[in-house]
């Protein structure tokens, strides 16, 4: 769709030959722009009223910040996971506004902080070494527009602390659920709720966890029939789907 | 729990002692009772307000029917899952109006229809040979109060055949996509999409899909952020979690 | 050691040249007997303080009735795991009092019934179809004298139902919990006691189990230190090393 | 819990209200404490009778030395296991009087040096390479109050080395076992003794060791059976097992 | 072949004995050289009408360089793939005129730039982070005479970007389609055209990649007939074989 | 596409407002049809220039008939593949002039027998048991108008064999090859010709062959550049691909 | 090499043109005759001095018998392995003299019973179950020319029967070990021999066996040093090698 | 063996009552030493006639050179694998006319040059990339005196260059060949010869050679019946077994 075809279609609008709803259906799948090495979609956002996400690992710098600068005039909030360290500096220079989050190396520019889900979205996580991929969840969710509540380092081995929270998980809309070793931590939730549980696996452990592949199996046997699975690691991917569900 | 306790909590209700909401909680994670071989919750219905299901795979005629027996004086709907052709008679001839699925190996007692979701479940299907796991799905989306739609036998190879059905595709409130083989369609799918879309590897393939794995780690990987995945063949699983987020 | 050679050794005992200790340890290392196919290790019960055991999948009925036949003669109780159903007509056609376990395959020749260990061996199990493996460790612990508790149909979803058993849990002096799927329950039961759990991995479910691989390694990564794990279905192990961590 | 429960149940213990029994038991079950981004449980030592432990692969310094740093107000003796060189300064600068071990990386404050179990815990390895695994568990043996041996480089290519050392293991109430590569040597030991044997699969090896999975599937196969497996490298978890087991 | 063999062969195609066909059916399998530690095939470039290539990973630049500045002498264009950046100075430096592509790690001598191919070769990859596969592919294609079209960053989640250059893809002879994670990209470029695909996995990717076995088992069970696969990360065997397909 | 829209398309190639090619495209992408269980693709045939083609495995004797009745009217030739022996007398009844070739399971209706490829395509296959699989392959290759030639029982161990038919090698302007247990032999012949070879690997073999795990991961690591690789077993999809290369 | 070659060859060898090694040499690579289905190599007896093998799984009946019988006229011994029960009738009626082995379903015709091997060949097994891969091991080795010796169900748990049978193992020239679950009966008789051990990991097992990979993995990683191994269940391989190994 | 024992012994052998053979069988099993964390066995060139070889991987440059001093005191030959280029100094400088080779990562000492193999071991490798694990064969041959050949980089895809050495591989008794990526040479040298062949797959390869795991399966399921295999990368494995082979 080139900018005439644009043009012709909002005039279309104006006048009243294409209504607001068709306008959109006619937007939600067309345009798109070439920086050379990317095509930006400029209307994803409107296409799924999300901010706009750039996933930076494998990427150089000068590829983040070329991406990323461009999608800071184009929408409020921009969220870029799996930031270095060496190319944060880099692209926090180029992003006035913008946060950059250690543990999970997101960068963070949250200009739009409407609250647009109906309910909680809570992030539980069972480790203190599961904590950067629950922040990746956390830093995804809050930042499409929700409210969260958060509970981390508790082990499907000590129940108490399960139960001691229990009252917490109960008022959510959506949980996730992050866990390394045996990721046996989404079952225990998803009995305890009726609420949907989206578990992520991680890569914590060593030996026969084999990276996250034992959690990954566990999580996809769950037990509790209100769990699905995204990939090892995949905080962001959990939150954009916790971020759906939660939507009025 | 035994019976006394009940009754003490039931009069604590009735005089006022404990209110509505309190005893609802403590009924909640409470009560089951013990046939032997199987403990029966009856009141998991009333926890996550679904029928009762039975997974009918590894056990014998006889515990399925004992199982299926009892449930269905405690709750309107029964799903059963996994019932081979040999236990099927067996099992319907002691569940006047329930209805056996060929494909999918369901039974199902469907006596109380309302609907409950507020929104459109569809249910896509990548190959005829994919079809037996999409209505497990389906049959689980229904009874548990949905209204559905289905779309089957759209591979990702025939673009036209996606874009033919993509507005229905754009109706749903959740969509489920079974896929074998190389399991592109979810992500084929989430990209038309801005709903949440659960992802059903099956083990329909030959060869290097090594029953469903190929389909499984496509899925785990996809590149639509809405995607979330469930267990190979686990079409009830997606059914219940989408009937969760379809929930207003 | 042939004949002659147990003979002096015997009257080395009964002149006192020998001390009752030392022709223990010199035993406990040294006889069989040789059935062609197959050495039977007659003193194995004497070495171990065991019943005879025979495992039978892969041998010929022919070969499993001449091995128990043998046994019998030399040990008081015998447990031959893993028969199918054509061949234990024959084999308990020749084992005089002896039962066959139809769920785990199992055939017991139970005659000394004495208690040897301290404490109570518990055997746990996820769910119905896990019975078989469960099955196979109970009989296991029993016949090599212990006290056992047995409590079936407990899984982790269901927290409240792993609470109710609580104390029977505490009670025990080693447990054994057999699950499949996920795998998860060994840490939920290791979470709540202080005892050894031995966990057994069983072949149950479907897809993304495969064939017990993802139980496997759940247990291997239990974030609950007490436990250690088993073969796939391996009941008779985990029946076996329960009982001697039970012994005085 | 907070305080306030905690000391109304000791005026109950201290009034007779509630014997030491009633509160041993609901003491064992729940209090713990929030560091923020770690829930330290206090009351562990006392549920499960052992010293404290932490787990600091994954952790970073600041982390393990705050949790470190209150522990050590609490219990008697502290074990840190997968500390790298560079935080290991910082945390035995916190902890006065505990003892950094290179090979296994692991820290000690070994402070009650009591007695409790009944037995002698022996530790077994293969090879040198094997000795760092061996290390950890020795050390948790230790500190969990038994009386240890050590029998380090005995392969199973070497039948005159095990049979040198029959003696000794003989002794043992229980043996573990570390060895990688082929992961035999449990096996060999378990065929020689009567007590439980504990295998470690160690990730030594290379090529079709597949950093210790085929130790792993070696020991899980074992044709001797005493013995049951932990993870691999989990020199703790068996050390912790066998320390279980031993008690009287 | 020796010396010797050779004037005896081109004497006799000078006298006709031997015809210019015959005599390149046998030279088609028979001339080398020893450089010592690697015997360079001076012929293959007749036998199979190609540049000569060097695979650089795993050799010491001192043999690259060696290599190379022989095969200079004996071919127009000489393509050295896998070149890491310590090494390429020192080849570079011994082939005037050569070309060092950082991101692939490619170096090319491109001295004889006929067009042999009849067609257009089209190198399509999914992400920014497959471009360095694209690259060996591209350079390969173009060095072995071939004209080129490349569309880079137009994943399957956006259909629409895939619409948008149906046009060009109708238009090659082959296509060659490099994708990371799930690998779907080649089954929908395969589902509209009717030429030849070669699929190139890449390892883009994390967790359940698996370091690009997800995307390798998706291609091999593509639903698009016309997909053929090479090795993850093969960019070079895509475009050589594109070339061959490309041929008059 | 209805029935109304292809009038008026129809209409406008008539009245010339559309011409011949641009009708051909917008049909390229558009029409097919609803079974209810399978939406036959009519104009595929027309789409890339092939004989219709049904994948049997999965679906039952009821819909491949029905499947394959109405492409019969369709499409000149049919292949139905993957029919087992009961299915197939169902099926040829109602396609008359089929034949059904037991060894691979499939059915061929073959009335337009236009030659249109310009060279020969080779099958070769290793042993006597990968012949099920090359003969997939061959009936593919000719229904789809080429000439063909096929060598069988050709290993790789005896080298002599290869050389005694690289004559045949020679000719040929692309080759299939079939092979199972460690599939060396597309490296091999791969070797002696400079055209594409397209390898199937076949789960022939036992043991460590992983029903074909081997031979595929042999065939993707092969050393020969023109080799590329389709899934294990599938002879169709490498003499579709074949067919394509093979155009003029 | 056609008739007329080999007449040529011959009468060269009769005027002493060619002597009989350089025919020898030049018979060994050439000759072999079509049977359509399948290249019988009739002086493979000649090259590698041995009888003709048959591999008949994935043969038709018909298939076995016309190959055998053709060699039977070529060859005094012949050794067909892995012949099911059905087929085997068919087979033996057609070579009279032949021998069925039902354990490992080998037919074996032998006619030529030189001694051709200098010392014995030893062939052991771990259990009753590994009997049938031993069988085709010790039918292999005889065939072949050899003295053999057997000791079958010596398990590497009982340390006492290895003991017991030392002094047979080290007359041994070369061992053949066949051994299922863990496969560490390779390692502990190549620690108490010098000469060259041939492993052959089983299929016997369950479980974590996965169908031999353990014992696979468990042989390559063996720390004997006079370890090979070959693939699972290749009784007939092990005992090939071995018959080399024994030549003079 | 105590040195009371050991002087008993020889005491025995000059009076005659044991003769040597009966001293050097009992001497054959027993003696080692104790360093504290490695048993050096003494005798272990006398009970298997080879020189000391130590694995350094895995070890401390201390525990190294510890071990390598005591042993040069003890043997004429050492050889020492897997030693970095760090530790390699501090080892050379204890072990005078110790020689370092840096592709293989060897040391040895080789002081008794004697001959004692009766025929030619040869090794062979596929690629450039193979080098140093054909080097640690070669080493390890040499030492153990045995006359070698060595032929390098001869991969499967040029048959030519295999034929042009086939006299020297008919030389050979036994052969060694060194393979990565898809590991097929083994199979094309092991159909040229008569004798055993002994298969070393290597790590060298990207993608789907899963760091050797392919040419390890393709080697397992070769078609050349006198093919064995070792680990993954194991040269000085093959090179001890190429040696026993050899012995008159």
């Amino acid at each position: 769709m080139d900018p005439d075809q644009l043009r012709v279609l909002l005039e279309e609008v104006r006048t009243g030959a294409v209504d607001i709803d068709g306008a959109m259906l006619r937007l939600r799948h067309l345009p798109f722009e070439d920086l050379g090495f990317a095509k930006v979609d400029h209307h994803r956002a409107l296409r799924q009223g999300m901010p706009e996400v750039v996933f930076a690992q494998g990427k150089t710098p000068d590829q983040v910040v070329a991406i990323a600068s461009r999608l800071q005039d184009i929408s409020q909030n921009v969220l870029i996971t799996r930031v270095d360290a060496d190319s944060a500096a880099a692209v926090t220079r180029q992003l006035p506004g913008a946060d950059y989050f250690r543990l999970s190396g997101a960068i963070r520019l949250w200009r739009d902080r409407t609250v647009r889900g109906k309910g909680i979205v809570t992030v539980v996580c069972a480790g203190t070494s599961d904590i950067p991929v629950a922040e990746e969840a956390l830093l995804t969710v809050e930042v499409m527009g929700n409210r969260v509540d958060s509970i981390y380092d508790i082990g499907v081995a000590g129940f108490h602390r399960l139960m001691h929270n229990r009252d917490r998980l109960l008022e959510a809309r959506v949980i996730i659920v992050c866990a390394g070793m045996e990721g046996a931590l989404p079952s225990a939730v998803g009995g305890l709720v009726s609420c949907p549980v989206i578990a992520v696996p991680t890569s914590v452990g060593y030996g026969a966890s084999f990276h996250g592949l034992a959690a990954l199996l566990g999580m996809l046997n769950s037990c509790s029939s209100n769990v699905t699975v995204v990939n090892i690691d995949n905080g962001f991917g959990a939150g954009f789907v916790a971020s759906l569900i939660n939507r009025p």
